[in-house]
Protein backbone atom coordinates (compact mmCIF):
# COMPACT_ATOMS: atom_id res chain seq x y z
CA UNK A 1 0.00 0.00 0.00
CA UNK A 2 1.44 3.45 -0.87
CA UNK A 3 0.82 6.02 1.02
CA UNK A 4 0.97 9.57 0.73
CA UNK A 5 4.56 9.62 2.68
CA UNK A 6 6.12 7.51 0.28
CA UNK A 7 5.55 10.31 -2.50
CA UNK A 8 8.14 12.90 -1.32
CA UNK A 9 11.25 12.27 1.13
CA UNK A 10 9.67 14.73 3.16
CA UNK A 11 6.20 13.20 3.39
CA UNK A 12 3.37 15.30 2.58
CA UNK A 13 2.70 18.70 3.86
CA UNK A 14 -0.37 19.82 5.85
CA UNK A 15 -1.59 22.70 5.19
CA UNK A 16 -3.34 24.53 7.74
CA UNK A 17 -6.04 26.40 5.65
CA UNK A 18 -8.13 29.50 6.71
CA UNK A 19 -10.35 31.77 3.78
CA UNK A 20 -9.77 33.05 0.44
CA UNK A 21 -8.50 31.22 -2.71
CA UNK A 22 -4.86 31.65 -1.99
CA UNK A 23 -4.60 28.16 0.73
CA UNK A 24 -5.30 26.47 -2.98
CA UNK A 25 -3.01 28.52 -4.97
CA UNK A 26 -0.51 26.70 -2.66
CA UNK A 27 -1.96 23.36 -2.28
CA UNK A 28 -2.40 23.04 -6.38
CA UNK A 29 1.51 24.10 -7.21
CA UNK A 30 2.59 21.95 -4.14
CA UNK A 31 0.61 19.08 -6.14
CA UNK A 32 2.07 19.84 -9.45
CA UNK A 33 5.24 19.55 -7.98
CA UNK A 34 4.60 15.83 -7.02
CA UNK A 35 4.66 16.27 -3.50
CA UNK A 36 1.37 15.18 -1.56
CA UNK A 37 -0.94 17.75 -0.04
CA UNK A 38 -3.03 17.00 3.29
CA UNK A 39 -6.06 20.16 4.15
CA UNK A 40 -6.52 20.79 7.17
CA UNK A 41 -9.22 23.29 6.91
CA UNK A 42 -10.70 25.37 9.65
CA UNK A 43 -14.03 25.52 10.33
CA UNK A 44 -15.59 28.81 9.67
CA UNK A 45 -12.91 29.79 7.80
CA UNK A 46 -12.01 27.39 4.94
CA UNK A 47 -14.19 26.97 1.64
CA UNK A 48 -15.63 24.09 1.46
CA UNK A 49 -16.27 23.23 -2.31
CA UNK A 50 -12.41 24.21 -2.64
CA UNK A 51 -11.14 22.06 0.41
CA UNK A 52 -13.20 18.78 -0.90
CA UNK A 53 -10.45 18.95 -3.92
CA UNK A 54 -7.99 17.36 -1.96
CA UNK A 55 -7.57 14.89 0.80
CA UNK A 56 -8.60 16.65 3.69
CA UNK A 57 -10.00 17.06 8.11
CA UNK A 58 -11.90 19.34 9.00
CA UNK A 59 -10.46 21.43 12.82
CA UNK A 60 -11.66 23.82 14.55
CA UNK A 61 -8.83 26.42 15.74
CA UNK A 62 -8.53 24.96 19.25
CA UNK A 63 -7.40 21.69 17.97
CA UNK A 64 -4.00 21.50 18.10
CA UNK A 65 -4.42 17.94 19.73
CA UNK A 66 -6.60 16.39 16.79
CA UNK A 67 -4.31 18.30 14.28
CA UNK A 68 -1.05 16.58 15.91
CA UNK A 69 -2.66 13.24 15.98
CA UNK A 70 -4.23 13.50 12.18
CA UNK A 71 -1.00 15.19 10.74
CA UNK A 72 1.23 12.54 12.18
CA UNK A 73 -0.66 9.59 11.09
CA UNK A 74 -0.50 10.90 7.63
CA UNK A 75 3.43 11.62 8.20
CA UNK A 76 3.11 15.33 7.64
CA UNK A 77 6.06 17.27 9.07
CA UNK A 78 6.01 20.15 7.38
CA UNK A 79 3.28 22.54 8.30
CA UNK A 80 2.29 25.83 5.92
CA UNK A 81 -0.38 27.79 7.44
CA UNK A 82 -2.06 30.09 4.97
CA UNK A 83 -5.66 31.81 4.43
CA UNK A 84 -7.35 34.59 6.40
CA UNK A 85 -8.10 33.78 9.66
CA UNK A 86 -9.96 36.41 11.98
CA UNK A 87 -8.28 36.51 15.18
CA UNK A 88 -10.98 34.20 17.51
CA UNK A 89 -11.82 35.39 21.37
CA UNK A 90 -9.86 33.35 23.46
CA UNK A 91 -13.40 32.17 24.64
CA UNK A 92 -13.93 30.63 20.93
CA UNK A 93 -10.96 28.73 21.09
CA UNK A 94 -12.80 26.05 23.09
CA UNK A 95 -9.01 24.76 23.02
CA UNK A 96 -8.96 20.73 22.95
CA UNK A 97 -6.81 19.09 25.80
CA UNK A 98 -3.21 19.62 23.51
CA UNK A 99 -4.23 23.03 23.10
CA UNK A 100 -5.09 23.48 26.88
CA UNK A 101 -1.59 22.41 27.85
CA UNK A 102 -0.35 25.27 25.32
CA UNK A 103 -3.04 27.87 27.26
CA UNK A 104 -0.58 29.88 29.21
CA UNK A 105 1.45 30.01 26.12
CA UNK A 106 -1.43 30.97 23.78
CA UNK A 107 -2.71 33.61 26.37
CA UNK A 108 0.63 35.47 26.62
CA UNK A 109 0.64 35.59 22.88
CA UNK A 110 -3.03 37.37 22.77
CA UNK A 111 -1.17 40.23 24.54
CA UNK A 112 0.01 42.39 21.56
CA UNK A 113 -0.19 42.29 17.67
CA UNK A 114 -0.36 39.79 14.93
CA UNK A 115 3.31 39.16 14.83
CA UNK A 116 3.62 38.64 18.82
CA UNK A 117 0.85 36.34 18.28
CA UNK A 118 2.02 34.24 15.20
CA UNK A 119 5.07 33.75 16.87
CA UNK A 120 3.79 32.35 20.15
CA UNK A 121 1.59 29.94 17.69
CA UNK A 122 4.61 28.99 15.95
CA UNK A 123 6.68 28.05 18.29
CA UNK A 124 3.55 25.42 19.99
CA UNK A 125 3.87 23.80 16.78
CA UNK A 126 7.72 23.43 16.71
CA UNK A 127 7.23 22.07 20.50
CA UNK A 128 5.30 18.78 19.15
CA UNK A 129 7.77 18.44 16.45
CA UNK A 130 6.32 19.97 13.53
CA UNK A 131 8.70 22.05 11.01
CA UNK A 132 6.60 25.39 10.17
CA UNK A 133 7.08 26.75 6.58
CA UNK A 134 6.38 29.78 4.87
CA UNK A 135 3.82 29.05 1.63
CA UNK A 136 6.33 31.12 -0.82
CA UNK A 137 9.25 27.84 0.32
CA UNK A 138 7.01 25.50 -1.10
CA UNK A 139 5.39 27.55 -3.75
CA UNK A 140 7.50 30.16 -5.06
CA UNK A 141 5.90 30.93 -7.69
CA UNK A 142 3.21 32.87 -5.94
CA UNK A 143 5.32 35.18 -4.66
CA UNK A 144 4.86 38.72 -6.93
CA UNK A 145 7.88 39.17 -9.08
CA UNK A 146 9.65 42.89 -9.68
CA UNK A 147 7.95 44.88 -12.51
CA UNK A 148 4.08 45.72 -13.49
CA UNK A 149 2.35 41.95 -13.93
CA UNK A 150 -0.23 43.15 -16.61
CA UNK A 151 -0.07 46.24 -19.28
CA UNK A 152 -0.73 49.47 -17.15
CA UNK A 153 3.21 50.65 -15.75
CA UNK A 154 3.35 52.78 -12.73
CA UNK A 155 4.61 56.63 -13.94
CA UNK A 156 6.78 58.43 -11.62
CA UNK A 157 4.49 60.47 -9.74
CA UNK A 158 2.89 56.98 -9.11
CA UNK A 159 6.14 55.51 -7.67
CA UNK A 160 6.68 58.89 -5.88
CA UNK A 161 3.56 57.64 -3.46
CA UNK A 162 5.07 54.24 -3.77
CA UNK A 163 8.17 54.88 -1.91
CA UNK A 164 6.39 57.24 0.36
CA UNK A 165 4.00 54.35 1.42
CA UNK A 166 6.87 52.03 1.37
CA UNK A 167 8.31 54.49 4.02
CA UNK A 168 5.59 54.89 6.16
CA UNK A 169 5.38 51.03 6.61
CA UNK A 170 8.62 50.40 7.36
CA UNK A 171 8.25 53.57 10.49
CA UNK A 172 5.01 52.05 11.69
CA UNK A 173 6.62 48.37 11.23
CA UNK A 174 7.90 48.10 15.07
CA UNK A 175 4.26 48.96 16.12
CA UNK A 176 2.75 45.64 14.74
CA UNK A 177 0.06 48.19 13.07
CA UNK A 178 -1.14 46.53 9.59
CA UNK A 179 0.52 45.71 6.29
CA UNK A 180 -0.94 48.31 4.18
CA UNK A 181 -1.66 52.37 3.15
CA UNK A 182 -3.43 54.14 0.33
CA UNK A 183 -1.37 57.16 -0.65
CA UNK A 184 -1.83 59.87 -3.08
CA UNK A 185 -0.12 62.94 -3.94
CA UNK A 186 1.95 62.31 -0.90
CA UNK A 187 -0.80 62.20 1.34
CA UNK A 188 -1.98 59.18 3.51
CA UNK A 189 -5.71 58.74 3.11
CA UNK A 190 -5.75 55.15 5.16
CA UNK A 191 -4.12 53.05 7.21
CA UNK A 192 -4.80 49.37 7.48
CA UNK A 193 -4.65 47.88 11.16
CA UNK A 194 -7.29 45.16 12.53
CA UNK A 195 -9.60 45.86 9.80
CA UNK A 196 -7.86 44.53 6.99
CA UNK A 197 -7.38 45.60 3.22
CA UNK A 198 -10.64 45.27 1.79
CA UNK A 199 -12.47 47.31 4.52
CA UNK A 200 -9.45 49.65 3.93
CA UNK A 201 -10.36 50.15 0.31
CA UNK A 202 -14.10 49.94 0.99
CA UNK A 203 -13.18 53.53 3.55
CA UNK A 204 -11.72 55.25 0.75
CA UNK A 205 -13.83 54.00 -1.54
CA UNK A 206 -16.58 55.94 0.57
CA UNK A 207 -14.30 58.77 1.31
CA UNK A 208 -14.21 59.21 -2.32
CA UNK A 209 -18.14 59.25 -2.63
CA UNK A 210 -18.85 61.45 0.16
CA UNK A 211 -16.50 63.79 -1.49
CA UNK A 212 -14.09 63.80 1.75
CA UNK A 213 -11.02 63.67 -0.10
CA UNK A 214 -9.65 66.51 -2.50
CA UNK A 215 -8.62 63.80 -4.80
CA UNK A 216 -9.27 63.11 -8.57
CA UNK A 217 -10.08 59.61 -9.35
CA UNK A 218 -7.82 57.30 -10.72
CA UNK A 219 -5.11 59.52 -8.45
CA UNK A 220 -3.30 56.94 -5.47
CA UNK A 221 -2.01 54.42 -5.18
CA UNK A 222 -2.56 51.00 -2.43
CA UNK A 223 0.64 49.92 -1.23
CA UNK A 224 1.54 46.65 0.68
CA UNK A 225 4.91 45.40 2.16
CA UNK A 226 5.43 42.73 5.30
CA UNK A 227 6.15 44.14 8.42
CA UNK A 228 9.94 44.54 9.40
CA UNK A 229 9.49 42.13 11.95
CA UNK A 230 6.70 39.75 10.75
CA UNK A 231 6.79 36.09 10.02
CA UNK A 232 7.14 35.43 6.49
CA UNK A 233 6.32 31.81 7.29
CA UNK A 234 2.75 32.94 8.69
CA UNK A 235 1.33 35.76 6.70
CA UNK A 236 2.93 37.27 3.93
CA UNK A 237 0.90 40.27 2.19
CA UNK A 238 -1.44 38.52 -0.44
CA UNK A 239 -3.25 40.31 -3.64
CA UNK A 240 -5.51 38.46 -6.04
CA UNK A 241 -8.79 39.37 -8.00
CA UNK A 242 -10.21 41.36 -4.77
CA UNK A 243 -7.80 43.63 -4.37
CA UNK A 244 -7.86 44.69 -7.78
CA UNK A 245 -11.95 45.11 -6.80
CA UNK A 246 -11.63 47.09 -4.03
CA UNK A 247 -8.89 49.15 -6.11
CA UNK A 248 -11.60 50.13 -8.64
CA UNK A 249 -14.01 51.13 -6.31
CA UNK A 250 -11.37 53.04 -4.03
CA UNK A 251 -10.61 54.65 -7.79
CA UNK A 252 -6.67 54.45 -7.56
CA UNK A 253 -4.31 54.24 -9.67
CA UNK A 254 -2.92 50.83 -8.74
CA UNK A 255 -1.53 48.37 -6.70
CA UNK A 256 2.32 48.46 -5.60
CA UNK A 257 3.65 45.44 -3.07
CA UNK A 258 7.09 44.18 -2.18
CA UNK A 259 8.35 42.02 -5.22
CA UNK A 260 9.22 38.51 -3.59
CA UNK A 261 7.55 39.44 -0.15
CA UNK A 262 3.80 39.22 -1.33
CA UNK A 263 1.99 36.53 -2.47
CA UNK A 264 -0.48 36.16 -4.58
CA UNK A 265 -3.63 33.97 -5.65
CA UNK A 266 -5.44 33.57 -9.33
CA UNK A 267 -2.62 35.45 -10.77
CA UNK A 268 -4.19 35.37 -14.16
CA UNK A 269 -7.52 36.48 -13.43
CA UNK A 270 -6.76 38.99 -10.99
CA UNK A 271 -3.78 40.58 -14.10
CA UNK A 272 -6.43 40.48 -16.67
CA UNK A 273 -9.45 42.25 -14.68
CA UNK A 274 -6.46 44.67 -13.95
CA UNK A 275 -5.25 45.13 -17.47
CA UNK A 276 -8.99 45.81 -18.45
CA UNK A 277 -9.42 48.71 -15.59
CA UNK A 278 -6.63 50.25 -16.68
CA UNK A 279 -4.79 49.66 -12.83
CA UNK A 280 -1.69 49.14 -12.67
CA UNK A 281 0.44 45.99 -9.59
CA UNK A 282 3.44 46.38 -9.59
CA UNK A 283 6.40 44.27 -7.46
CA UNK A 284 8.78 47.19 -6.19
CA UNK A 285 12.14 45.98 -5.74
CA UNK A 286 13.07 45.11 -2.17
CA UNK A 287 15.30 47.75 -1.50
CA UNK A 288 13.20 50.66 -3.18
CA UNK A 289 12.45 52.55 0.04
CA UNK A 290 14.03 55.74 0.32
CA UNK B 1 -18.85 106.03 17.53
CA UNK B 2 -17.54 103.31 19.40
CA UNK B 3 -16.37 100.20 16.98
CA UNK B 4 -15.77 96.86 17.83
CA UNK B 5 -11.69 97.60 17.20
CA UNK B 6 -11.68 100.38 20.13
CA UNK B 7 -12.68 97.29 22.54
CA UNK B 8 -8.83 95.52 22.84
CA UNK B 9 -5.46 97.54 21.59
CA UNK B 10 -5.10 94.34 19.23
CA UNK B 11 -8.56 95.17 17.76
CA UNK B 12 -11.29 92.43 17.27
CA UNK B 13 -10.48 88.79 16.65
CA UNK B 14 -10.79 87.43 12.97
CA UNK B 15 -12.39 83.58 13.99
CA UNK B 16 -13.10 81.24 10.61
CA UNK B 17 -15.24 79.07 12.11
CA UNK B 18 -16.11 75.59 10.40
CA UNK B 19 -17.85 72.63 11.94
CA UNK B 20 -18.61 71.61 15.41
CA UNK B 21 -19.16 73.28 18.29
CA UNK B 22 -15.57 74.05 19.10
CA UNK B 23 -15.61 77.83 17.32
CA UNK B 24 -17.80 78.84 20.23
CA UNK B 25 -16.06 77.44 22.75
CA UNK B 26 -13.29 79.41 21.59
CA UNK B 27 -15.74 82.89 20.44
CA UNK B 28 -17.49 82.93 24.32
CA UNK B 29 -14.23 82.52 26.16
CA UNK B 30 -12.34 85.33 24.07
CA UNK B 31 -15.86 87.46 24.79
CA UNK B 32 -15.45 86.73 27.97
CA UNK B 33 -11.73 88.31 28.30
CA UNK B 34 -13.51 91.54 26.72
CA UNK B 35 -12.18 90.92 23.19
CA UNK B 36 -14.48 91.37 20.61
CA UNK B 37 -15.14 88.65 18.07
CA UNK B 38 -16.00 88.81 14.00
CA UNK B 39 -16.94 85.23 13.51
CA UNK B 40 -16.36 84.61 9.65
CA UNK B 41 -18.33 81.49 8.99
CA UNK B 42 -18.07 78.82 6.12
CA UNK B 43 -20.94 78.05 3.99
CA UNK B 44 -21.73 74.59 4.09
CA UNK B 45 -19.29 73.99 7.80
CA UNK B 46 -20.17 76.26 10.48
CA UNK B 47 -23.19 76.06 12.44
CA UNK B 48 -25.99 78.75 11.41
CA UNK B 49 -27.50 78.66 15.00
CA UNK B 50 -24.57 79.16 16.84
CA UNK B 51 -23.11 81.63 14.13
CA UNK B 52 -26.06 83.86 14.85
CA UNK B 53 -24.96 84.42 18.69
CA UNK B 54 -22.02 86.59 17.25
CA UNK B 55 -21.34 89.45 14.51
CA UNK B 56 -20.62 87.36 11.68
CA UNK B 57 -20.27 87.06 7.80
CA UNK B 58 -20.77 83.92 5.64
CA UNK B 59 -18.16 83.41 3.07
CA UNK B 60 -17.32 80.40 0.87
CA UNK B 61 -13.81 78.29 1.42
CA UNK B 62 -12.56 80.26 -1.64
CA UNK B 63 -13.19 84.03 -0.70
CA UNK B 64 -9.81 85.39 0.45
CA UNK B 65 -10.88 88.58 -1.26
CA UNK B 66 -13.94 88.93 0.73
CA UNK B 67 -12.36 87.87 3.76
CA UNK B 68 -9.71 90.48 3.62
CA UNK B 69 -11.57 93.43 3.05
CA UNK B 70 -14.52 92.44 5.62
CA UNK B 71 -11.60 91.66 8.38
CA UNK B 72 -9.43 94.58 7.66
CA UNK B 73 -13.50 96.81 7.81
CA UNK B 74 -13.74 95.33 10.92
CA UNK B 75 -10.34 96.20 12.10
CA UNK B 76 -9.50 92.56 12.49
CA UNK B 77 -5.13 91.70 12.21
CA UNK B 78 -5.19 88.43 14.40
CA UNK B 79 -6.96 85.79 12.46
CA UNK B 80 -7.68 82.15 14.20
CA UNK B 81 -9.38 79.51 12.09
CA UNK B 82 -11.02 76.68 13.75
CA UNK B 83 -13.58 73.99 13.17
CA UNK B 84 -13.82 70.80 11.18
CA UNK B 85 -13.12 71.39 7.75
CA UNK B 86 -13.95 68.85 5.12
CA UNK B 87 -10.97 69.34 2.69
CA UNK B 88 -12.61 70.61 -0.29
CA UNK B 89 -11.60 69.52 -4.24
CA UNK B 90 -9.82 72.67 -5.78
CA UNK B 91 -12.57 72.39 -8.05
CA UNK B 92 -15.45 72.57 -5.49
CA UNK B 93 -13.00 75.90 -4.08
CA UNK B 94 -14.65 78.56 -7.00
CA UNK B 95 -11.45 81.11 -5.75
CA UNK B 96 -12.54 84.66 -6.34
CA UNK B 97 -9.48 87.30 -7.65
CA UNK B 98 -7.93 87.43 -4.53
CA UNK B 99 -7.51 83.61 -4.10
CA UNK B 100 -7.35 83.07 -7.79
CA UNK B 101 -4.22 85.40 -7.33
CA UNK B 102 -2.59 83.07 -4.85
CA UNK B 103 -3.68 80.01 -6.54
CA UNK B 104 -0.62 78.77 -7.71
CA UNK B 105 0.51 78.40 -3.63
CA UNK B 106 -2.71 76.72 -3.31
CA UNK B 107 -2.35 74.15 -5.63
CA UNK B 108 1.35 73.66 -4.25
CA UNK B 109 -0.26 73.41 -0.58
CA UNK B 110 -2.95 70.84 -2.14
CA UNK B 111 0.20 67.98 -3.33
CA UNK B 112 0.99 66.56 0.51
CA UNK B 113 -0.62 65.63 3.71
CA UNK B 114 -3.01 67.96 6.19
CA UNK B 115 0.06 69.92 7.48
CA UNK B 116 1.27 71.35 4.37
CA UNK B 117 -1.43 72.55 3.23
CA UNK B 118 -2.21 74.23 6.28
CA UNK B 119 1.11 75.53 6.27
CA UNK B 120 0.81 77.23 2.79
CA UNK B 121 -2.71 78.40 3.99
CA UNK B 122 -1.22 80.30 6.49
CA UNK B 123 1.25 81.59 4.47
CA UNK B 124 -1.29 83.30 2.07
CA UNK B 125 -2.96 85.06 5.42
CA UNK B 126 0.35 86.34 6.26
CA UNK B 127 1.13 87.47 3.08
CA UNK B 128 -2.00 89.96 3.28
CA UNK B 129 -0.91 91.23 6.66
CA UNK B 130 -2.87 89.18 8.95
CA UNK B 131 -1.21 87.45 12.35
CA UNK B 132 -2.64 84.05 12.52
CA UNK B 133 -3.17 82.54 16.15
CA UNK B 134 -3.54 79.03 17.58
CA UNK B 135 -7.11 78.70 19.14
CA UNK B 136 -5.24 77.97 22.04
CA UNK B 137 -3.44 81.50 22.41
CA UNK B 138 -6.35 83.11 23.01
CA UNK B 139 -8.72 81.13 24.83
CA UNK B 140 -5.85 78.56 26.57
CA UNK B 141 -8.73 77.42 29.17
CA UNK B 142 -9.70 74.98 25.83
CA UNK B 143 -6.47 73.49 26.34
CA UNK B 144 -6.85 70.00 28.14
CA UNK B 145 -4.78 69.81 31.75
CA UNK B 146 -2.39 67.30 33.03
CA UNK B 147 -4.34 63.69 34.74
CA UNK B 148 -7.86 62.48 35.03
CA UNK B 149 -11.11 65.14 34.08
CA UNK B 150 -13.37 63.19 35.33
CA UNK B 151 -13.72 60.67 38.41
CA UNK B 152 -12.36 57.79 36.28
CA UNK B 153 -8.52 57.02 36.34
CA UNK B 154 -6.62 55.02 33.91
CA UNK B 155 -5.03 52.13 35.25
CA UNK B 156 -1.22 51.02 35.17
CA UNK B 157 -2.02 48.77 31.94
CA UNK B 158 -3.65 51.61 30.58
CA UNK B 159 -1.21 53.52 30.69
CA UNK B 160 0.92 50.73 28.81
CA UNK B 161 -1.28 50.98 25.94
CA UNK B 162 -1.51 54.90 26.18
CA UNK B 163 2.32 55.20 25.52
CA UNK B 164 2.37 53.07 23.06
CA UNK B 165 -0.25 54.91 21.35
CA UNK B 166 1.91 57.99 21.61
CA UNK B 167 5.17 56.55 20.64
CA UNK B 168 3.23 55.73 17.31
CA UNK B 169 1.81 58.83 16.75
CA UNK B 170 5.02 60.00 17.11
CA UNK B 171 7.05 57.84 14.64
CA UNK B 172 3.80 57.93 12.03
CA UNK B 173 4.17 61.82 12.57
CA UNK B 174 7.01 62.32 9.76
CA UNK B 175 4.21 60.78 7.12
CA UNK B 176 1.60 63.36 8.51
CA UNK B 177 -0.80 60.43 8.86
CA UNK B 178 -3.51 61.82 11.22
CA UNK B 179 -3.69 62.39 14.80
CA UNK B 180 -5.33 59.07 16.31
CA UNK B 181 -4.64 55.43 16.97
CA UNK B 182 -6.85 52.86 19.04
CA UNK B 183 -4.71 50.27 21.23
CA UNK B 184 -5.93 47.63 23.06
CA UNK B 185 -3.39 45.55 25.25
CA UNK B 186 -0.41 47.11 22.89
CA UNK B 187 -2.29 45.90 19.68
CA UNK B 188 -3.24 48.58 17.30
CA UNK B 189 -6.58 48.10 16.23
CA UNK B 190 -7.25 51.07 14.25
CA UNK B 191 -5.53 53.97 12.96
CA UNK B 192 -6.93 57.74 11.67
CA UNK B 193 -5.89 58.94 8.48
CA UNK B 194 -8.46 61.03 5.93
CA UNK B 195 -11.75 59.80 7.46
CA UNK B 196 -11.06 61.42 11.10
CA UNK B 197 -11.22 60.22 14.52
CA UNK B 198 -15.16 59.68 14.76
CA UNK B 199 -14.97 58.13 11.64
CA UNK B 200 -12.40 55.12 13.36
CA UNK B 201 -13.88 55.39 16.47
CA UNK B 202 -17.35 54.05 14.32
CA UNK B 203 -15.02 51.16 12.49
CA UNK B 204 -13.65 50.03 15.83
CA UNK B 205 -17.77 49.57 17.03
CA UNK B 206 -18.46 47.64 13.82
CA UNK B 207 -14.77 45.17 14.21
CA UNK B 208 -16.65 44.49 17.92
CA UNK B 209 -19.90 43.75 16.68
CA UNK B 210 -18.65 42.09 13.63
CA UNK B 211 -16.24 39.87 16.28
CA UNK B 212 -13.44 40.80 14.75
CA UNK B 213 -11.62 41.46 17.78
CA UNK B 214 -10.88 39.34 20.04
CA UNK B 215 -10.78 41.98 22.77
CA UNK B 216 -13.22 42.11 25.16
CA UNK B 217 -15.83 45.12 25.71
CA UNK B 218 -14.49 48.00 28.30
CA UNK B 219 -10.13 47.68 26.52
CA UNK B 220 -8.69 49.49 24.23
CA UNK B 221 -8.17 53.00 24.45
CA UNK B 222 -8.05 56.41 22.10
CA UNK B 223 -5.16 58.08 22.24
CA UNK B 224 -4.44 61.49 20.14
CA UNK B 225 -1.98 63.29 20.12
CA UNK B 226 -0.42 66.41 17.56
CA UNK B 227 1.93 65.28 14.84
CA UNK B 228 5.16 66.31 15.64
CA UNK B 229 5.70 69.00 12.79
CA UNK B 230 1.80 70.03 12.91
CA UNK B 231 1.57 73.75 12.96
CA UNK B 232 -0.37 74.31 16.40
CA UNK B 233 -2.03 77.41 15.17
CA UNK B 234 -4.49 75.34 13.16
CA UNK B 235 -4.93 72.13 13.95
CA UNK B 236 -5.10 70.80 17.89
CA UNK B 237 -6.66 67.71 18.23
CA UNK B 238 -9.57 68.14 19.72
CA UNK B 239 -12.15 66.26 21.78
CA UNK B 240 -16.05 66.61 23.01
CA UNK B 241 -19.11 65.06 23.93
CA UNK B 242 -19.27 63.14 20.54
CA UNK B 243 -15.67 61.75 21.39
CA UNK B 244 -16.96 60.04 24.19
CA UNK B 245 -20.24 59.03 22.89
CA UNK B 246 -17.71 57.28 19.95
CA UNK B 247 -15.73 55.79 22.20
CA UNK B 248 -18.50 54.29 24.01
CA UNK B 249 -19.83 52.50 21.20
CA UNK B 250 -16.35 51.06 19.76
CA UNK B 251 -16.35 49.79 23.65
CA UNK B 252 -12.70 51.48 24.83
CA UNK B 253 -11.80 52.02 28.44
CA UNK B 254 -10.91 55.56 28.04
CA UNK B 255 -9.35 58.73 26.02
CA UNK B 256 -5.96 59.94 26.26
CA UNK B 257 -4.71 63.17 25.09
CA UNK B 258 -1.32 64.85 25.43
CA UNK B 259 -2.14 67.84 27.96
CA UNK B 260 -1.47 71.11 26.63
CA UNK B 261 -1.88 70.49 23.21
CA UNK B 262 -5.44 69.52 22.91
CA UNK B 263 -8.48 71.51 22.55
CA UNK B 264 -11.70 70.32 24.21
CA UNK B 265 -15.01 71.78 23.55
CA UNK B 266 -17.78 71.29 25.94
CA UNK B 267 -16.39 70.30 28.67
CA UNK B 268 -18.72 69.80 31.32
CA UNK B 269 -21.42 67.82 29.48
CA UNK B 270 -17.99 65.78 28.29
CA UNK B 271 -16.84 64.79 31.76
CA UNK B 272 -20.06 64.30 32.73
CA UNK B 273 -21.34 61.82 30.08
CA UNK B 274 -17.59 60.05 30.31
CA UNK B 275 -18.26 59.64 34.21
CA UNK B 276 -21.51 58.22 33.75
CA UNK B 277 -20.02 56.14 31.17
CA UNK B 278 -17.31 54.46 33.03
CA UNK B 279 -14.89 56.41 30.71
CA UNK B 280 -11.65 57.99 31.70
CA UNK B 281 -10.42 60.98 29.99
CA UNK B 282 -6.70 62.08 30.37
CA UNK B 283 -4.40 64.53 29.82
CA UNK B 284 -1.00 62.81 29.40
CA UNK B 285 2.17 64.61 30.30
CA UNK B 286 3.80 65.90 26.85
CA UNK B 287 6.99 63.76 27.59
CA UNK B 288 4.91 60.82 28.72
CA UNK B 289 6.41 58.56 25.27
CA UNK B 290 9.05 56.29 26.21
Amino acid sequence: MTNAAAVDADGPLALICGGGVLPFAVAESVSRRGRAVVVFALRGHADADLVARFPHHWLRVGQLGAFDRLAKAAGCRDVVFIGALVRPTLWALRPDFAALMSLPRIINAYRGGDDHLLSGVSRIFEDRGFRLLGAHEVAPEILVPEGALGRVKAEDKQWDDIRFGLDYLHAAGPFDVGQAVVVADRRVLAVEAAEGTDQMLARVAKLHADGRIGISAGVGVLVKGPKPSQDRRFDLPSIGPNTVAGVMRAKLAGIAVVAGETVMADVERMVSEADRAGIFIVGAPPGSRK
